[in-house]
């Protein structure tokens, strides 16, 4: 059995609704592109106000996913 | 054109109900007495407990806003 | 009256809902052993991904409770 | 009942004395400008020096407050 | 001899005096039930604000302890 | 003599030329408003790209000046 | 199916010899009285000179642990 | 309308000049690249000194981009 | 010559035996498919525990390498 | 007139009475063999424990003084 | 050939212009009485107004060293 | 019994075989000149990459010592 290494690569998902949305809908485009997925980690949650009301939550994560074996 | 300048003030929104409503209510206040809202970045999530249950979400926010030309 | 001194622990709360649902989970289970709870704060927000999607959110937090005298 | 805002506002309260005194003269003349001050988090302390002693003790402060009701 | 191992305990001490009368506090009351207690470390320090007046110093504390050996 | 405080509040200056002038820009703006300006401290140096140049750069800033005496 | 709950408590292993095996000590003597460890995280590494030579390796670290269900 | 997402990358820029120019050319050689570049954020200011005197500024650097659609 | 940029990329290398083992796991993966690799830093030191012993440390990295000219 | 430069020296001042007392022991000691010392900032306050009561108070501090000119 | 050591020391470069002449200008000076730097590293960018303008940039620098071998 | 002041020196220590070695190795140098070490604490773990392979184990150390009384 093999050491397993992983990359981390770091978005911003966005939404109107709330956090919780904002971490699906980035989550969500990263594994349109990303085998393995395995881990998030929040690292910052911002917003975007217009007209004195939240426009967008924007939410950072790293993404953690499995690297596959070179051979 | 001019080079805006912004001011970031630091706020404290509360709510019994979650971490969306908590910053929803604090960037609700906040318009209420500042124009040119542009953006919040949360900087705390807390809570106060009563009988082990959750009585307030408590969201620290930076919260910028465009300060007016002066001439 | 007397100086209080406060406790701090720290836990993990889990949930496949979302991060209110984690943070609530989370403080119920403290309350089933801790007496005197006073406050949390959130220290990371992280989840664990399967097949691409979240499978659970895990938000990490401090607990804060009131420690009894002693006499 | 209402889902308070507060605002948190950042100074500096100086003394010859030691922290706590700095500390002390700092939320005093906050108090002659602001009502409902809540609570402070100390986030520096530093001293400016001269002839090789203390001259004065800085402390650095938030220093959080409730905002009133808008109506 | 054995390599001993510490556990670290988060408390926190209060005093309407100040900050060293609320680490005095806290580490009293902390070695009321701990043995074996080697250092503390000052993670934060609050305090809570009455009138306009500092009601109580809150000082964060991380405490460490040589656990015993298990045999 | 007094024991003076100091208030620090928050900014963000901009130019599209360059830190320095963006730093410069924020101190104009807050110097138009703000009397007994002491110091400043750079907290972040972000950007704006726009067709993959740089629009404009953004510095914040915490800016410190003197309260006056309350009497 | 459970959400579970995982505590995390802090401890300092130790040993002459190097970094793995101060982790290694610590996470031995934690699991002579914790069940279900399931993750650490080193947060500090330092050590203790005697003679210009190292005593002590002490590693710092946050242990992990599921907690059992209250029924 | 669709709720964006954004990836993170992060590069260093360097330069002989200075601090601004060797921000320009890291968003220069990353613009070659990547399309949809939309914020940067300076993470640390370095250099590389050589015979007393610096060889070159080395500023590392979040650079944020709009990920495409997939459909 | 040129003012190279740099990239820089996260990685998680992991091991049974310890910590340099893991660093070293991870570059040997990172650099079957990147050139020009040049440093790395060390962001968190992990590791997973099975029946109270440690089954994999994960040292995660940050890995610079140097981005080719584009002409 | 020159551009001065400072150089920061960092020390650990100690006393078994307080905090103030130890930054005061602390500066005492390194202007018996620093010149121009400016200014200070407390960048760590941690104790010793004996017999479960506290030994000495130990406080990390950054100095700063002025570089004379070489000419 | 020898593992070298590293010292790190920490200035404060100023100066009226900007902050590429505040890190020239603490760099010049270090290299006045020390040998074989190899790099510096911003830790803070502060600056002092006078008459609500920049009266001095300053840098605050981690500058290292080759330590020369001892036999 | 006098209130010991120690003095903090940060040194990278470096070996191409691991951490302990490179921890090893700068703390031998330091103890070639200073009297007193006490304890060190590290700071950053870094390495230098060539062909793909790590050169170098950089690991930057705090390093306390106990300064002599002055009389």
């Amino acid at each position: 059995m093999n050491d397993h290494t992983y990359r981390v690569t770091e978005i911003v998902g966005t939404s109107p609704e709330g956090v919780d949305q904002a971490i699906h809908n980035g989550i969500e485009r990263a594994s349109a592109t990303l085998r393995g997925l395995d881990w998030f980690e929040v690292t910052q949650i911002r917003g975007h106000l217009e007209n004195g009301e939240i426009a967008h939550y924007q939410v950072g994560m790293k993404v953690g996913f499995r690297l596959e074996e070179t051979s």
